[in-house]
């Protein structure tokens, strides 16, 4: 936590992140601006490139980041050459295993597995890239079908969309579900608050109906 | 439109806007690479900051920004001091006012209004400063209880996730219900198709139920 007790949320970026991974949940954490801080955190100083091509500032690099009580990985085109990243993977492994929660939305999800970080847990991600997810973590209990799956100090969304609803079940979590409801009707979001409310799985083919 | 024949999206950046106002429909337009190309405009080279802090690279200053074929004025805190800056509106008059289409999300309506962008037609904004928003057109029809607002060349949305769910439609309306509906499964997202679907009308006080 900062100095006056708000959790820090530190979002991990990296090149070929998704944006609506990040801004989504980004979008709803910082608005509650007396119970979280947010901080990007980037491979170096420099702005980083999202999968759609545009750039965002970094608070801090990878090397310099403050511990965090919440980490969020996104996902993105980009994880695919991160997860074989042992260095990457290495840092990941100390900086997200040892904050408070470490969350994921959609690919996301690869990278905390190929961290290690889900292993012995439930998990999910996103719907069409669900067979390379689960190999990067063999010893992950996969959930096809979920919106988000939260199983102790782990928090995993499905893809990209999904990010808000487990942002906002988190928030529930944490501060009440009156407060996550207020935030969602301030965004006009329409919250879906059941975790296994989750059409993609069908439509992507991982259950059927 | 680019050399390629793909519509060309400038989205206006200043500083407070809203970051899930631009990042919901960039997401989406961004991922049809082959429809479209997405500009960020800011005031000038520099990064511009989001009402949340975080601040994000632009790719045109306003003074040399490429026609867009469609203009796409986001909301935010910092909506308030810009509808009353007199060189901003007469920019975003000439410039959104000579697109194919000119768009906003959130409270970006009072600025399209301010610019006299919306007169004489149909408009909706954010349900929770709907006041305000309607204080910047007189002569515009106000709709209280909408998702989005389509009118002619003018596309307008509700509060900030309203606009994920109008650039589905504006992106059905130009190139096909299919391509949206595969968009939005792709992302995972929830589109509400029916422009009348409002609850937070009634949830902040604008219409009775």
């Amino acid at each position: 936590m900062d100095s006056d007790g708000r959790r820090i949320l530190g979002v991990v970026l990296f090149d070929g992140f998704e944006l609506l991974d990040v801004f989504g949940p980004v979008e709803l954490f910082a608005r509650l601006t007396e119970l979280f801080e947010v901080h990007f955190i980037g491979p170096d100083e420099r702005p980083v490139r999202s999968a759609q091509g545009k750039k965002v500032v970094t608070d801090h690099p990878y090397a310099d980041a403050p511990p965090a009580d919440i980490s969020l990985v996104p996902g993105g085109t980009g994880t695919r050459a991160l997860a074989g990243d042992a260095a990457f993977g290495t840092w990941l492994r100390g900086w997200a295993g040892s904050s408070e929660i470490a969350a994921s939305v959609c690919t996301g999800a690869g990278l905390l597995a190929a961290a290690g970080l889900l292993d012995g847990y439930r998990a999910t991600s996103n719907k069409r890239a669900f067979a390379w997810v689960m190999e990067q973590g063999p010893n992950v209990t996969w959930v096809r079908k979920a919106r988000w799956v939260h199983d102790r100090d782990r928090w995993t969304s499905g893809g990209v969309a999904a990010g808000m609803d487990m942002s906002l079940a988190l928030i529930a979590h944490l501060h009440g579900e009156e407060l996550a409801t207020r935030l969602a009707d301030a965004v006009e979001y329409d919250w879906h608050r059941d975790s296994e409310w989750d059409p993609f799985a069908v439509k992507h083919g991982l259950v059927v109906e």
